[in-house]
């Protein structure tokens, strides 16, 4: 069952003459209930719970449920400008994912939220079907969900799209960063783009998705830059990539995850480390997209700025012990050194 | 820990570039994450998993996980021309436990997510407040959120509070409607209010919360009308009711459990019946509270419509055996016959 409802409409002239438009509405509903069984885990109780999502919880010896919300930002803003009502789906669903993966959870079950003013059905049927295809992916369930015409609140034609995520992990399996010792080894694995963070920065940058001219920005959305393949909105609407499957066959060599959001690298990886120790990080390891040079140049900014707004070409670093750096190279082919843990606080850069 | 982060903010100059105001946010995070320490319940995990929360299960046989997510809805827009801020945490959270109370659901945790654009920080912490006493009301724990500056998306000075809960019951406890049966009795609970259905429609109707001009539309929010105590704007914003505390004592009683939401009790009650099953609902069983006929008088609007836009007084529909109903009536002093369930389908009116 889905439990979509549209935020304090009812089926009553009275609340069409309030300026919701609810034709449709029960056909787009039974749209989103077909789409969501395709990202349904056997442990949902279906067709029951007609106010919330139901899901069994299998054998645990002590569960420990771990829960993110996030949106993706003002990312939104260019995938409207664009048309791409598809990726922002996967950006969410993806960026929750990543984010209760640092403690070793793995993803159960989703919920939406997509707040709006004057968005078309056909666009809210993709932003679900997004969330759907990218919850199928990390083998979690889309449990339900909210859609909120709330004409007032959101600019015509804008809409925010938050996540919840649900995961577990066992008490005995939970990866907190307490286990980072001195001379543990850090490595990184590759973002395949700006994830959900920097956006607000590059919208000004570019002067795109900023409400000021559609057909201007778009224009600008489409324009080619050296060393880009494909457009500047092709490069900025890459769906932030969920590293669940990458990173499960290691889960337990790992002594800290931390995922690269917004902070950067300074911000992030501090957090998973006990006090007293620092990140030292070789820039050099890594070799930093198209994208962000790209940006840094419009903008004139410098490189300690870039690496506070953005993840830089590095979407998440992982602790382990020196002993073990081999073998998780091995079980995640695509890692690689990009520092070690070392005495002092924060990030101390190579 | 309370994973609050500023959506697609780094504490960068760039940034403050990109029209974000990043002043005081460290000062605003400790002080949510200190309101947070209020309504933390003992599974909860502290100083671990950075980038989500941590809430350990207890010991449970079959354990349903119950989720849910919502929001206040526009509602939001009578809080914020109020300038009450602590009331819509209180509306939220208490939505959300009434949505998964009817599984049968003790809730466990609760996030919240503030889309906004301008909200001082003041605002921001007194909804975290709201929140937090009420969660600390329904014993579960605040376990996280996220608060995103989204100029451009939100209007100025408009916002979204969204809401994610989480609760448990035992899958032999769970109550699903399944059980209904013809002759059974209806037994309603009084709402408080609008709770949070009907905000489009009473925000065009009175001409207030629509932006047009906030001092006239404070003054008729300050209006008095006959029959209501206080003011119209205290009516409309008294914060919707959990009936959480009540209901409880009678849950292994319950056979279907009805919150009346978006769509009115027609919208409502049937979706917890078996097929061939319909709920004859007597009207005069209770007193529709005035703020209710004061919108009706207001607006013209027939009764039909009435009974399908608002909860008229009705906030929650419990279905019982005729055997048991004494019984529940003695666990839920204010509970009153409000029908019966017949053959049939949807509502039937008397």
């Amino acid at each position: 069952m889905y439990a979509l409802l549209v935020s304090g409409q009812q089926p009553s002239h009275a609340y069409a003459r309030a300026g919701v438009d609810l034709d449709a509405r029960e056909a787009l509903v039974s749209r989103f209930a077909e789409l969501v069984k395709t990202a349904r885990r056997p442990e949902v109780i279906a067709d029951v719970g007609p106010f919330a999502g139901l899901f069994k919880l299998g054998a645990y010896r002590e569960p420990v449920l771990v829960a993110s919300t996030d949106s993706v930002g003002t990312k939104i803003k260019l995938a409207a400008l664009a048309g791409r009502f598809d990726s922002p789906g996967h950006d969410i669903v993806n960026h929750c994912v990543n984010d209760i993966l640092p403690s070793g959870a793995e993803p159960l079950f989703f919920l939406d939220y997509i707040g709006n003013c004057g968005l078309p059905d056909q666009a809210k049927a993709d932003l679900v079907r997004g969330c759907v295809e990218a919850c199928h992916a990390a083998g979690c369930s889309l449990l339900g969900g909210e859609t909120a015409d709330m004409p007032g609140t959101y600019r015509e034609g804008d809409l925010d799209l938050v996540g919840f995520i649900v995961g577990v992990v066992e008490r005995a399996a939970l990866i907190d960063g307490s286990a980072i010792r001195e001379g543990d080894v850090l490595l990184g694995l590759h973002s395949n783009g700006l994830h959900t963070n920097g956006y607000s920065l590059v919208r000004k940058l570019f002067r795109i998705g900023i409400d000021e001219d559609p057909a201007a920005e778009r224009e600008r959305m489409n324009q080619n830059y050296p060393g880009l393949e494909g457009t500047l909105g092709e490069a900025l609407l890459v769906p932030h990539r969920s590293y669940l499957d990458v990173v499960r066959p290691a889960l337990p060599l790992l002594r800290g995850i931390a995922h690269i959001t917004g902070g950067g690298i300074e911000g992030n990886v501090p957090r998973v480390l006990p006090a007293g120790l620092a990140a030292r990080i070789d820039r050099s390891a890594w070799r930093v997209p198209p994208i962000f040079r790209i940006i840094q140049e419009e903008g004139g900014i410098d490189d300690a700025e870039m690496y506070r707004a953005f993840n830089m070409g590095l979407g998440m670093v992982l602790a382990v012990a020196p002993e073990d750096a081999g073998e998780v190279q091995s079980r995640i082919p695509e890692a690689f050194v990009c520092g070690q843990v070392v005495a002092g606080e924060g990030v101390v850069w190579e």
